[in-house]
């Protein structure tokens, strides 16, 4: 069938799909004329109309994406694949302040390990908050598998909140997974390695000795926060713990991990020991690991945990004792297990095998009921047979990696690693029902919220682990690629190839756009790290600076364009706090600051309060300013911080000469006059039109008024200066007028071409 | 005009553009449904083929656009608007390793101020390297308004080469601007202070003792550098000196630099007095500094220059007795100073002004040469009256701020601040040609190779400084926004907004890719900062762990997938140094190296040698494995750090039991047969096709070889072990085999899908 036919181009024409006709600076080309020009194809075409997103529109999905080493989280959108934020979690961002105000310093000291920062991560798989199973928009918690650690960020302001350090495992994989009430959030440890924090052990004894496990972190919702004290841990043994989930519907209660190297095997290359590589994929099976934590969870309650390192482990023992713990065979060195959005059914894959297998709740728990294992592992752990827990398998291809799930009954789609493809298939009939390639070697997918009991099918990203060719050169280190797959009908389509910029996206989490309602201003003077009041807020009016012994504390503002205070006066050797708070209500204003050279750097948006530390150990004179570009007087928001040497005895100088005449005065005052004519005539141009009906432009009417409201005190300077002929400071508190004025009119400018662009309707008076 | 008739309706269908019929996948649905079901208009069709790049095609540009706060450079492609790359440069990338590996580390160093880190910066204003003119693709220099600094990228690789710190400044703004032949990168001071390091001076002596500046820095093309002592700076009176631009053509060896607050005016919000934004607004005009640099460079050799923290130093009354520094009145508080592609005019924008003013060179040489001044400065400085320098001035709008130039004579694009919008208009007449609304606030802008002798034309980029409402919402901190406009027709068409989610990208610009021509790899062993052979290299074979007392360093080798050596033994305390060079060759295939909790990463791209240093102070067991998935078997891809107690004995333990049976064996050699006859239909299939005529296939087929090739070592061992009947090693490296013919296999296969879709033909034997 083709994709044009005479009777839709007809229909375009025709209609113009009720919408507004095409203007007069896009006549003069045709569509013909563009995809010639570019070499597209209808098929590129068709995608390209399937992905973007017109200016002032929106995406429909947003994907949370890990940054893998970069440490932090990724945030696009879907269809359109732009890249909307990057969270910083567990590494300094300058441009978020975040390493460089003292509130954020505050996080990334919870991820200090053994009493040092670490100033990165390895972010390995975000996981959304659920309730009930399904994705609530509320938080996101990912992975650090370098430095085993787990952050908590909040969906409100899409910051980081919380790091807490595994306290058990020196590298850890399997996390983040949660409950479907968010109980728990679950890490899995790769690597083994002995528990005991710093305990030296030969590799010799690394059946003996050396350790895997699981680690459940209990979640408090209403603090938003990790529950460090009532988390707990299982002791496993030491095969490399993988990837994991949680059970929902009929299997809540239980979860889910895998492993590979099971064999054991310590590699060696230098002592002519085969590598670690043909050691642990030896085997042909390695072990599915399945764990009942609520049962766990009372166990801990009831004081069968042991402490290491001050936290609750249950050792291998109880878990076999009380029956908490048992293993499945699974194909060997697998990576992902899946469990389907009903709860029934959990699917591995192999990665060295050509199948997925479909592992059946029912009968697993039928085995653990009735007692029946093929046997025991070296550590005693109960073996249920793989033909009594398996559903069935399905071959797909080679490399089979990881399982998202669809809208529709029994579909899921599975990476084909060494294929590159994407497997499209039935997990209940166990037949494959598409295949497509992608570009290249593909790790881990995701459907649209397809984790969660509620997939809302429509798009797929294929996570690939190489660019190679796909995009323009740029040096040896090449992007990864996402691409974008429809799946909204019965064959793949491939939509879109987007480039990541910034470390390898391990794993992306997907959530309908409209489940998430961040906020856009912060109540006044808020520590967005802890959601509290910030001691170093104050409001305008009230700025001051207090020294105490050689501390000097400022309490500041920010607004356009200036900061309170403009100077500070300090002694070499005094510890410096500057605390900001930024006094702004407008959605977006945010305002940045710094001090040359001290490096320090916040940002510090509507109604935050930030603060900067340091030691002024140089003497010398120091401009500060407002890093973002805020206003047109943007630059000249501006301070200076003066350090003074030791013993430095103030000199009396003359008062600067007053520069400015009556004239200037007059001058300014007509300028001012000027002015007020424009914004008046915009002023009536909204009012006179239905802009109550534009929530934006009440906004920015709110943000205009504002700024005009500011103005009254500069006024009054400017004309009381002038009784007492003070040209001088007449001029200038006229000019700061008039400087209120431009900020209005550029808000109402604002306000009219949106109302303009809108169709805003003429109202009366 | 209707965007589609009947008549390239049916041409489209017709012809199908020439292109491959469409695949059953995409039958099902006609355009209009998605538009329908999307809501795009016909002009959103069009600007959807206007910026939709198919997978596997290129951009037609490259962006380089500064990161601001985020202190990198962020390169991204035009029209798709897909972010290709971040370059770290001034602040730790972890990513990238840079400032978690030895060889960025120092980089970093040499970035160092008052002799201590400094972790980020506020990236400004890239400039890209050119010869005659014209943009020649080699280099990109960028630099840091808060700790003025400049720093070198090299294009062939994107890296970071050396950071140099202004020896005179606390703070710039107005660099980095290159001169047409890149013999120097000048770098102006924004806000005044003394010029000697650590000076205190009380704000009282504003006018006499702080000092603006312009830096130029001497680059030294065959090296790759910045010659640091050849380099030297302007004194230049407290008015905040902004942008630059170099002269070209008849006014090559001259540059132009603009100015704020030339009213000297210092603030004081928290003692009464009004705030800078009132102060160094109050006069109509402010001053474009003129400077004669190719004079300047002349008299520096000459020895009159005065030296200031070891730097050469023109001072003021140098200047002025050598006629090299001329001031012209300009529209007050401008932001960019642009030459002209022929270098005949500069255009200066106040920015609360609503015209933009054309200088005319030759008038300004006229004056000079004449004589005719109107007066001077307070420091001295002659200054030509604006009339006598002035082509003419155009009313544009309000808050004009930067220029940019067409490839069509006299076209010239200036951005709108406060009325958000970019004009249009032609400085050789002085008329607007047309104007196009932008959301919101718009600073620089952009277009294509637009500041050089040689601009592109096709498109603009906008760089607006408030998202506001065009993108799903992310919290009260905003990404920017930057929108592509189409400049081809003779009206402007606005194409795709871009959010940018990463720093307060300042400037951007643009080069034709085809000029850019990076590498995929390095020279074996090579050490990618200083682009020399890293004495830390090795080859495969060569891998050796060496003991100097309580300093260990590790000469090792990354490849698929195995780090070697795979143990590591110290005792606490050491000085531990890992130097590892990737073997592979093949394009993309990065491997990423960490040890657990250690806070030590590198990226190491084919064939580059990277190092990790750190102290063994905490004892225990310390996973380390491979950051970056580069196989099936990457999380194989382990070792482990073992740091033992002081006065730690070793244990004799005995030889780990043989598990492998001769039955393992065979299986395993089965298994290899089998691969084997996979792998050779494979390699048949490449063979019989034209393959040759591929280049991207002939390096894959390179790359396969390449792993094959490994196998010959591993087939001898485990031959060798199966003679011995050591059935243990023999099963093991029998699996090594196995491993690199998963390699090829993978490679074997992307290889035969890229031929499958290229329509690759048979051909004979």
């Amino acid at each position: 069938m083709k994709l044009f036919n005479k009777q839709t181009a007809t229909l375009i024409t025709a209609a113009g799909l009720g919408l507004a006709a095409v203007s007069s600076a896009w006549a003069a080309e045709s569509l013909q004329d563009v995809m010639k020009a570019r070499g597209l194809s209808q098929q590129d075409l068709m995608a390209a109309a399937k992905t973007y997103v017109p200016t002032g529109k929106r995406d429909d999905f947003i994907a949370f994406s890990s940054g893998g080493q970069s440490g932090q989280v990724i945030v696009y959108g879907i269809p359109s694949m732009r890249i909307l934020k990057y969270i910083a979690v567990f590494t300094p961002e300058p441009w978020q302040g975040y390493g460089f105000d003292e509130e954020s310093k505050a996080v990334l000291k919870q991820g200090q390990i053994d009493g040092k920062d670490i100033t990165w991560g390895d972010t390995h798989h975000p996981a959304i908050s659920e309730t009930n199973g399904k994705y609530d928009g509320q938080f996101l918690f990912i992975n650090d598998k370098a430095n085993p650690r787990l952050a908590v960020i909040d969906l409100r302001d899409f910051e980081t909140k919380q790091i807490v350090v595994n306290p058990i495992f020196k590298s850890e994989h399997g996390g983040a997974f949660v409950s479907p009430n968010t109980e728990y959030i679950i890490e899995a440890a790769q690597y083994a390695s002995p528990l005991a924090n710093k305990k030296f052990v030969p590799l010799e004894r690394f059946n003996e000795e050396y350790r895997g496990g699981v680690t459940y972190w209990k979640f408090d919702r209403k603090e938003g926060r990790i529950d460090v004290k009532n988390s707990f841990s299982l002791e496993l043994p030491p095969y490399s713990q993988d990837l994991s989930d949680f059970g929902k519907g009929p299997s809540d209660g239980w979860s889910f991990t895998n492993s590979f190297c099971t064999e054991r095997y310590v590699g060696g290359i230098e002592k002519n020991r085969p590598p670690y590589e043909a050691g642990c994929s030896a085997k042909d099976t390695d072990y599915m690991h399945v764990i009942n934590w609520k049962k766990a969870a009372e166990l801990v309650a009831q004081g069968k945990a042991k402490k290491i390192n001050g936290h609750n482990v249950i050792m291998m023992e109880t878990s076999i004792k009380e029956g908490i713990l048992y293993l499945v065979p699974e194909p060997k060195s697998p990576h992902g297990v899946d469990v389907s959005p009903d709860g029934t059914h959990m699917v591995v894959s192999g990665k060295l095998d050509t199948h997925v297998s479909v592992y059946s709740f029912d009968k697993i728990m039928a085995a653990v009921k009735a007692k029946k294992f093929e046997g025991a592992d070296p550590y005693g752990i109960p073996v249920i047979a793989m033909k009594d827990a398996l559903a069935r398998q399905v071959q797909l291809g080679l490399g089979p990696l990881h399982t998202q799930y669809d809208s529709k009954k029994c579909v899921a789609y599975t990476s084909l690693y060494v294929d590159s493809q994407v497997a499209k298939w039935d997990y209940c009939e166990g037949k494959v029902l598409d295949k497509l390639s992608i570009h290249y070697n593909i790790g881990h997918l995701n459907t649209m919220q397809g984790d969660s009991m509620d997939p809302k099918g429509h798009y797929l990203v294929a996570l690939n682990k190489l660019a190679i060719d796909r995009f323009n050169p740029v040096g040896p280190l090449h992007p990864q690629n996402h691409q974008l797959i429809d799946i909204s009908g019965d064959k793949m389509q491939l939509l879109y190839d987007m480039p990541l910029p910034l470390g390898e996206p391990h794993y992306m989490v997907s959530i309908d756009a409209k489940l998430l309602k961040p906020g856009i201003r912060y109540k006044h003077g808020t520590n967005s790290r802890t959601d509290k009041p910030h001691p170093g807020a104050v409001r305008a009016g009230e700025e001051k600076t207090v020294r105490k012994g050689n501390k000097v504390e400022v309490f500041g503002t920010l607004i356009r364009s200036h900061i309170t205070p403009e100077t500070i006066e300090v002694n070499v050797g005094d510890e410096v706090t500057i605390n900001l708070t930024n006094l702004e209500r407008a959605e977006d204003e945010t305002h940045g600051f710094t001090v040359s050279t001290y490096n320090v750097h916040a940002s510090v948006e509507p109604g935050k309060t930030s603060s900067v530390k340091f030691k002024a150990d140089k003497e010398g004179v120091y401009p500060y300013y407002c890093t973002e570009f805020c206003s047109a007087l943007h630059l000249e928001m501006q301070g200076y911080l003066l350090v003074k040497p030791k013993g430095y005895k103030e000199v009396k100088v003359a008062a600067a000469k007053a520069v400015y005449t009556e004239d200037d005065y007059k001058k300014q005052v007509k300028k001012i006059n000027d002015t007020q004519a424009v914004i008046d005539s915009v002023v009536g141009f909204i009012t006179s039109h239905n802009y109550k009906d534009f929530p934006d432009v009440v906004s920015l009417v709110e943000d205009a008024t504002d700024q005009l409201g500011r103005m009254k005190e500069a006024k009054t300077k400017h004309e009381e200066a002038a009784k007492a002929k003070d040209w001088q400071n007449a001029t200038l508190w006229a000019e700061q007028v008039w400087q209120y004025q431009v900020k209005a009119a550029d808000i109402g400018l604002r306000a009219k071409t949106y109302l303009e662009e809108h169709g805003a309707k003429k109202v009366g008076k």
